[in-house]
This record gives structure tokens, C-alpha cells and sequence, in this order.
């Protein structure tokens, strides 16, 4: 076993990683909000020793990019990016490539990575406020990671999100994306396959091209440029939720051309940039949707899904699975829309 | 159309009601977390007219208890219990019993109930810090709700539900329970149901009778009285998670007796005392999960859930379904053991 455990529910395909290695004691909890986010920043420039050493790090070099690793003593300065090892992982490497995963059918070995990418020297460069040149070395970034973690024959999918603000979940204020890889397929993404893989045998389309015929000039869109889509779903689990697609058919950001990412930075910026001003810089998470194998590539396509953290979920949601959400997205996207175009015209 | 739509994700077997009744602006939510707590609580005697006519009220009567309902324009004052319609209800109730719920197979009317019961007068009177007497009185009324609402024809489930401070999204600090009861079976009690009656059919016997067999003088067990159990999950989602299980095999609060009421109140009183004095009066969420039917009545095993909100879940558990718990659950429980004896020693 590795030292971090996943253990599934009694009933539900639930897991849960009981992360050892980041373990705290209960009443270490009491406090935790509070001593958030005081002192030193561990992910700005010249506190690179705070850090393992970086996995990747982009560098300016003759007018372009030249990536690089840390080796273990020595740490890269005047970075533009530096990916790193996560100090507290849910999931860590295993000894050697070829390993056991599942111990029982109800114990697994947390094995995989779980990395943090710092998304510019600035502090508060977050993609609502960004240059959309640094928001194409992030993605970039995130493409490497993904080649890089997908090819381990222990890692069955690579999770890249983001948590804003305290409020969802950010210990850290220092712009950052988190990626971790996993050692089989999660939940929620194994039912998306499965209910597109039932869409493409039943009708020989994809699911989500057909959600963006249907949803092109409807009341949920929001914002669109030459390769990316923005909308809010139909059944927004969240206040102000919004999802990014690519136009084309894509599976996973790997099929992503530099010009779609050009297009896709700047989809960042204004949809964040619209949301920040919209809501005063509000708390959200995000997390990329993508095949975790070449076998879903005809059926399912990648996207980003946004969840604005502006209302609590409580007993009724986490009891039944249910949610209920106080704003329909049809306003919602009419807000957003109207504050992304406002956006957009001052940039 | 009921003014409140369900409507289904477009690949997940999720609902999301669409509160159009409780319906905010997106700018409203800004301020939200601020705006709560101020003024006057509805929910104190002397305030029964700034709620609906309760649907039931507690009365002391002749060293017993009487029960009445408020009429329009009256409100019974004195009360032990009251239980009142929400004001901004998620499921509210069709104009007659035969109704039509589901319009499509991605739209459904949100027909059904949402009350708002008021465990004490006494406006701080939640279960850490309650009479056992009165605890009797929440439970009471607790199946009385219930034995009411699961008999309407357009009913097919009823959750109870409670939350606690305000990282739990409670937004009245006066003790209270909530029950919804909604027009079909949720998800996660469906998945719950199904995994029971395969553990059944296979087995012959209840899958909770079997846990709680392999739980009891385990490193997870917590607490314990003649008539119910309490322990940490194995695989515990939340820090300091814990469920309470009645010994005997019952599918229902409907199958408990008076004495087990009794006991009932006093494992609240004991669990959620201990709770309180470990972490100093954490926010927490409570759910009832019951059988939905009598045709689940030998394979499913009622139980309250209770999780503590002391993580914030984030893009990773948004995203994938599965969850990063830092407290082992054998940890937790042996904490909650030794608090709860402490605050039992106490009384």
C-alpha cells in the first residue's frame, strides 16, 4: 500500500482518498480559515526553494520559450511558468512503473501526481486579469503536463482545475492551477462517457456538438469567437455557471492547435474577465472534461465547466444529489453576456 | 407548469431544481453572506405571524401533548414545536393531487413540499445543547411530517434535513429542522436502494445489518445505547463524518417506537454534544436517508448521516466525484468517542 488510501462508499461508486500524507488532526480544522493566506508566498519568484523542485518551468530564451526541470538543489529564477510537485498530494508516484492499484473492492492505492502550476511571477495575475500572452504559456503549460502525465502507464486520467478564492477552496492567493492524475477513471467523468458513448451508437453524433447546434442563438449563450463556444447549461447545478467549448470536435486538449489556443486565452479572459466584473472578483472552480483515452475520441468532447461558489450547498443537495439553483441560467447568461461584451470593449 | 422546473443534466442522471420561486438576481448573491443573521428572528415566539399558518403545532395540554394546525389569519402561540411552510419554497404543492410531474425527459414540475420546522422555542436549542424532553418532541414531529406528506398520491420522497451555522447554508441561527418532499425518488437514495437490494438478493440479508455486525468494536465505532449506533464510515467523505444507525433492522423513522424515540434523542444529545465541545460549535450538515417505499422495507436500513463542514470541496471533487478527506475516519472516530464520553460524564 502507499501510504494515501481511496476507499469506496458501502453503496455508491463514490471514492474517497484518505489522504494520509496531507493529514491533519481533527482539531487542527477549527481554525483553518483563518490562517489562511498570511505571510510569505511560497509560489512567488525568488521563494523557489519553498517548493519542490519544478517538473517544468518555461523560460525566455531568444525570443521564444525554452523548457527546463530543477534539478534537486537548484531551482530556475525568471521563470514565466513553473509547474511543481504538490507539497501535500492526494496522489503520489509509485516505486516503480508497473503496479497494483486496486487492493480489495473497496481499497485502492492512491497512486498518481498531484502537481500545482504557478501561473506567472505576478501574484495576482488570474486569467479574469491576465495578458492573454501569459494565459497562452498556461495552457501550453497544461497541454505539456497532460502529454506528459497521460503517457505513465499508471495514470487512467489527468484532472487540471482550479480553485478562486477562499471561498472555493484556495489555500494559496498566488495564481495557480492544480493538475492531478489519477489511477482510474472518476466517477462523474466514466458517466459523461457513458451517456455519450449511448448518444453516438444511438444516433452517430456527438453529444456535445449537439448541445452546441442547439444552443448557438439560444437564451443560455453567452459569448462565442472563431474555435470556442461559452454558455450556461441547461441544468446549472450553480449560480452563474458557464461552460467553454470548442467548436470543432476535440476530445481532449491535446487535439488543441497553438491558433485554438490563441482563441482559447482569449475566451479566458473575457468570460473571467466578464465574471470578475459582473460579481466583484467572485470565488470559483473549474475543471477541464476530457477523454481519458483514444477510444472516446469520436464520442466525447472536451470542455472547461465553471462553477461560480456563490451559494452554499446544504443538507437537501449532499442527502439527495439533488441541487437547487437560485438563478436561471437563462438570466444568468443574459448578465454575463451583457458584462463579457462590456469587458470586451474596453480591452 | 408548476412556476419551479426540475430539469435533468444533459448526461448525468443529476436534477437541478430551477428555484424560480425563490429566484435572486446574480448580483444579489454578492452581498449574501453579510445580509444574514441581522434583525429580527422569525422564527421566536411573539414572530408566528411573520411566517405561514403552521401545518402542525405542539401544545402542553392536561401533562401531555396536543396538536393543532394554525388557521389563515390565526397563529397558536406557546408553543413546544411549530411547523410552517417555507416562504421561499423549492417544491411547492400542485393545485390538484393528480398531477402531471415530468413534462419531458429533461423537465419535471417541482410539485411537492418545503417546511420549515421549529425545534424549540428557545431560539439556541439545537441538538448539542437541547433537552432530551424536547429532543423527543423534534423527533415526534419529525415522523408526524413525515406520516403526513409520504401519504399524498403526488409524494415520493421526503428528506429531512437539517443545517447548521453558516458555512452549512443555514441563513436563520434559530434551531430548525428542513423537510422537502419531492415528486420522484432522488439519486443518490436511488443508487443507495439499488445497491442495498443487490447486497439483498444476493445475500439474503440487509447490507446496514452487516456493516453495523462489522463495525461494532472496530477502530470506527464512536457511541452506542440500547437502541442505536454510532461510527465513522470507512470511507468518510467529510472530516469527522459520522452516521447514526438503529440496531434494529427498520426501513423507516415510521418503524421507530416511542422508547427508541427516547433513545434517539438521547444519541443526539450525546453525538452532537460531543460534536460541539471537540470542534467549539462547528457548522455541520444532517440528512435522514429512508426507504422511499414498503417494497424496500426488508433490504433498505434507515440512518442519519452527519457531516461536519470543516473542508471546502473543490474543482477536483467538482469535477470528478471523487473526494480528498485529510481525516482518517479511525482518527476522527477515536476523537468523537472520547468527546462524546466526556459530555456524557457531564450530564
Amino acid at each position: 500500500m502507499s501510504s494515501n488510501e481511496i476507499r469506496r462508499d458501502y453503496l455508491l461508486n463514490q471514492w474517497v482518498v484518505i489522504a494520509k500524507e496531507r493529514k491533519r488532526r481533527p482539531t487542527d480544522l477549527v481554525k483553518k480559515a483563518e490562517e489562511r493566506g498570511v505571510g510569505v508566498c511560497p509560489l512567488c519568484p525568488d521563494n523557489e526553494h519553498m517548493t519542490p523542485p519544478a517538473v517544468l518551468v518555461y523560460l525566455r530564451s531568444n525570443g521564444g520559450i525554452r523548457k527546463e526541470r530543477d534539478q534537486n538543489g537548484f531551482r530556475h529564477k525568471n521563470w514565466l511558468i513553473r509547474c511543481v510537485p504538490n507539497l501535500y498530494p492526494a496522489f503520489t508516484p509509485p516505486d516503480k512503473d508497473k503496479v497494483k492499484v486496486k487492493e480489495s473492492p473497496v481499497l485502492a492505492n492512491a497512486v498518481g501526481h498531484h502537481e500545482v502550476l504557478i501561473e506567472s511571477p505576478r501574484h495576482n495575475e488570474h486569467p479574469g486579469a491576465a495578458r492573454v500572452s501569459q494565459l497562452v504559456h498556461v495552457i501550453n503549460a497544461h497541454v505539456d503536463r497532460l502529454n506528459d502525465l497521460s503517457a505513465k502507464p499508471y495514470v487512467k486520467y489527468v484532472e487540471i482545475f482550479r480553485n478562486h478564492g477562499r471561498d472555493a477552496g484556495a489555500s494559496l492567493s498566488h495564481a495557480h492551477t492544480q493538475i492531478i492524475a489519477t489511477p482510474f477513471v472518476p466517477r462523474i467523468v466514466d458517466e459523461e462517457l457513458r451517456a455519450c458513448r449511448r448518444f453516438w451508437t444511438k444516433t452517430g453524433k456527438c453529444l456535445f456538438c449537439d448541445i452546441l447546434r442547439k444552443e448557438k442563438d439560444g437564451p443560455r449563450f453567452i459569448w462565442e469567437n472563431d474555435s470556442f463556444f461559452v454558455f450556461a447549461p441547461w441544468a446549472s447545478v450553480h449560480p452563474l455557471e458557464f461552460w467553454i467549448l470548442p467548436k470543432k470536435h476535440q476530445s481532449t486538449l491535446l487535439d488543441v492547435s497553438q491558433g485554438e489556443i490563441n482563441s482559447l486565452a482569449k475566451a479566458f479572459r473575457a468570460c473571467f474577465g466578464g465574471l470578475n466584473s459582473l460579481l466583484n472578483d467572485p470565488s470559483y472552480n473549474f475543471g477541464f472534461h476530457m477523454a481519458p483515452s483514444k477510444e472516446a475520441q469520436d464520442y466525447y468532447h472536451w470542455h472547461l465547466e465553471v462553477y461560480p461558489r456563490l451559494a452554499i450547498w446544504a443538507g437537501f443537495e449532499k442527502s439527495t444529489g439533488m441541487f437547487i439553483n437560485v438563478v436561471p441560467p437563462e438570466d444568468a447568461a443574459a448578465e454575463l453576456k451583457e458584462a463579457v461584451q462590456a469587458k470586451e470593449k474596453k480591452l
